[in-house]
């Protein structure tokens, strides 16, 4: 029985969501919160492997579980065991043929910004970058636009060995919300590592007057990893939620997609 | 010169806002900060000595500074040196006759409980309560009516020698965000101690269902503390905003605010 998990969690005391030996991360304490409640192994699949510092609101997991597991009992059992850092918000039987990564259409990020230092919240300054310099929110959206769309984003990531860094850009946006923080809106298939950061520092640049509006697309066409653009820090980022298909689509995107890694790698 | 500042914090690492030897204090971190920019040792008066652990977005003190002290600089300046769990957010010169604590009208403060303990959100657990039991949103505000208007709230509050427990609960109210956050918002002209954190706690009671909706008001009606009344923790409360009348009446204000309470005690 595949089990679908909608996690959250405070990034800033987590090496990231990978399971490394010796560290404390989103991965290792939820798999021992599970083996605890479940009294078996647990291996878990994400939608976004985070780094190290990055929250998240929605992510999405599997897990196979026995079959007689009960998902709210699990759900109500697991917010008993795991540290308030981490919360498992749903659990749910998942669909004939989910799988947490490749089924997943498209992940959405917010990177949040505050550009008034004296006027950051202390009660949220856990999860929002303090800039020192005020942003033209207009400025950064013109930015944007060029960079959407289907690009080879070797310029904004760290590259790994024979792994595709063409990525398609649905959404690269920006608002001001009303209590003053600048909010950046970044969805994509999928991202490379340290994909959104680089792009929000590269429009950071722009906002505070920089640099140029077309410099990001400059840098895009570029093609390699350009050390000009600074890669903000980790605790500005959320992942939000994650988009699947239709129930009945789960196993033919999970291939799809599967079959794009193959190709472009 | 007298100047106005709005003040925030998160509460988590301060004894309360009141300077106390040996503790970290908002008043002391903030009074030792003023001392470093102005190079002249400074005192501080707030709206609302908050309790240890206690939050505030909307903080109001006033200081008396030199005659060239220039506001905006000195806002500047404070948020280069200040943790960043205490913001400074506004520094402006005080009107005619200002006091921050005898001129306020009103206090204004937020209760925030989440009653589903494994969807509570890890980026606002710092400033919300974790309540294991679900509420009746309607059955708190039923239960609300008849502590709003000017009661001996004696019930409350912990006794202080001399001092009155007479207050006006201008609003006593509740709503559920769309997050699922339970939010009460409370405002009176002015709090005693403990006394928002104990009708919260009575009023949790009511919305899970374990006292009737008249048993507040029968509390109330008792006139003495009691100890059936849970005081629910600090950190699910955030002194929200203070009202302060129009710029011409600071004084008159201040000085019947000053002989209600000689009156009272």
């Amino acid at each position: 029985m595949r089990l679908r998990l909608d996690v959250a969690y405070d990034g800033a005391d987590f090496s990231g969501w990978a399971a490394q030996p010796g560290r404390r991360t989103v991965q290792g304490v939820l798999e021992t919160a599970l083996a605890t409640v479940l009294r078996a192994p647990a291996a878990l699949t994400c939608a976004g492997r985070t780094d190290s510092g990055v929250h998240a609101r929605g992510q999405v997991c599997h897990l196979d579980a026995a079959e007689d597991t009960d998902p709210a009992d699990l759900r109500r059992r697991l917010a008993g065991v795991l540290p308030t850092d981490v919360r498992v918000r749903a659990v749910a039987e998942a669909p004939a043929g989910f799988d947490a990564r490749f089924s997943a259409l498209w992940r959405r990020y917010a990177y949040r910004v505050c550009d008034d230092p004296a006027a950051l919240d202390p009660l949220t300054r856990g999860h929002v970058l303090a800039w020192p310099r005020r942003l033209d929110v207009d400025a950064m959206n013109g930015a944007s636009v060029a960079l959407r769309g289907e690009h080879e984003f070797a310029a904004f990531c760290r590259r790994r060995e024979g792994a595709t860094t063409i990525r398609t850009l649905l959404d690269l946006s920006w608002r001001r919300d009303p209590d003053g923080v600048v909010v950046a809106r970044v969805v994509a298939d999928a991202f490379c590592h340290n994909m959104v950061r680089a792009l929000v520092g590269a429009l950071l640049s722009v906002g505070e007057g920089r640099r140029d509006p077309d410099w990001p697309a400059v840098v895009l066409a570029g093609g390699v990893r350009d050390p000009a653009v600074r890669v903000v820090g980790p605790h500005g980022l959320t992942l939000e939620e994650v988009g699947y298909p239709e129930t009945g689509e789960m196993a033919a995107r999970a291939e799809r997609a599967r079959a794009t890694r193959v190709l472009r790698t």
